[in-house]
């Protein structure tokens, strides 16, 4: 598809970020929230370590890949759509027209007024498909090497958020000991991931550093408050 | 934006869907992978189901109120973008129009072609913005129920999930037969949601029953060797 090299670039560049938070925002809470709560039903902290890097495998894994199956299910059905709109602005270029003239009335335009963007696109069948996948549909042409880097940066991430959490737990032998260290960490941990995280994504840093603090606190308060009672 | 009630009817349906994926996905999974990992390292069933629980717990909390918050800034994105929007086609009207024009051009348009779409749109300034958001910025506008219902549609697909592989573990109190009875149990669901989910997606189904099996299996298989290995 048409596009500057500053837009492809930026675009590439926040599907990184968005991957890593993808990651870390689960690798930072999951293992936390698990490991605090087994703290409320366990003492010693060998089986919550056990637990928490089975948790980390077991969470990367289905992260990772099933980011890469996703990516890979975009492209492949980019490429599909992009084949049905190929084939039909050549044997139903009428009706192919006609979407454009229609999707420019619903933009409150004229037949007329857009008719000479439906002709100039009609004489360019390449430029025309462009058109349809990006305007009707509102499908992004995937980058090839999509798949496999996101699958590597989620599950990357994960491990590496996870580690921190889990961390206390590997040094301390006593568990409620190891939930305190892990807790304090954990949640400074999340406060600057958040705020980091904010600042790539346009939000306010304090803001998207509260609402990170507040879900692992929370996912972590309802695991312990749940292993607490059964155990 | 202005969109016809069938585009938009279907667009909400795939968005459920792709939430009750996403949850049901991690939810199957992580908690299976988890609970064969402690398999490889416990005998007796009573952590594993305590360790289980606090994963679903803390996955459903993190999953659902991450998707909640995910939406949520989504809205703000639209809403902080449409105000600019609406500011600069009244305040930077010629370059606006003329980022329609060159928008054009990357598709082989010449500026006379795309003329008569630039004064019509120019004439409403409403219909201009609405233009500006979904095809400059690529930007739809978001459901605003949409966060609530996402993360109840992710939450509670992670639950329905993480019992699936669970119940064995519940019912079954020697770890190494719970482990098989969940096991089957567990892939056999992977591959009856794996089919159905290539159904929604348009996906052939025998192959993303594959997929999700491959990972799940993929999943608990490190899981186990890694508690195994370090217990």
């Amino acid at each position: 598809m048409p596009q500057t090299p500053h837009v492809e670039k930026h675009f590439t560049g926040s599907e990184i970020v968005r991957d890593i938070v993808i990651g870390m925002s689960d690798g930072l809470t999951v293992p936390f929230a698990l490991a605090a709560g087994l703290s409320g039903a366990i003492d010693t902290t060998r089986i919550i370590v056990t637990a928490g890097l089975a948790e980390i495998a077991a969470g990367s894994i289905a992260m990772g890949l099933g980011g890469y199956l996703a990516a890979r299910s975009d492209e492949e059905h980019y490429v599909s759509e992009r084949k049905r709109e190929e084939t039909e602005v050549i044997e139903k270029a009428e009706l192919e027209a006609s979407e454009i003239t229609e999707l420019f009335q619903s933009y409150g335009l004229t037949p007329e007024e857009s008719k000479p963007v439906v002709d100039g696109l009609r004489n360019r069948p390449q430029a025309w498909v462009d058109f349809m996948m990006r305007f009707e549909l509102g499908l992004e042409k995937p980058d090839p090497r999509r798949a496999l880097t996101s699958a590597m940066t989620i599950a990357g991430a994960y491990i590496a958020g996870g580690f921190i959490p889990l961390g206390p737990y590997i040094a301390i032998s006593h568990a409620g000991a190891a939930l305190k260290a892990s807790a304090i960490i954990t949640l400074i941990a999340l406060g600057v991931f958040g705020s980091i995280k904010g600042h790539y994504t346009g939000a306010r840093p304090l803001r998207s550093a509260f609402q990170t603090v507040l879900i692992g606190g929370l996912a972590a308060g309802a695991a312990f408050l749940i292993a607490r009672a059964i155990s």
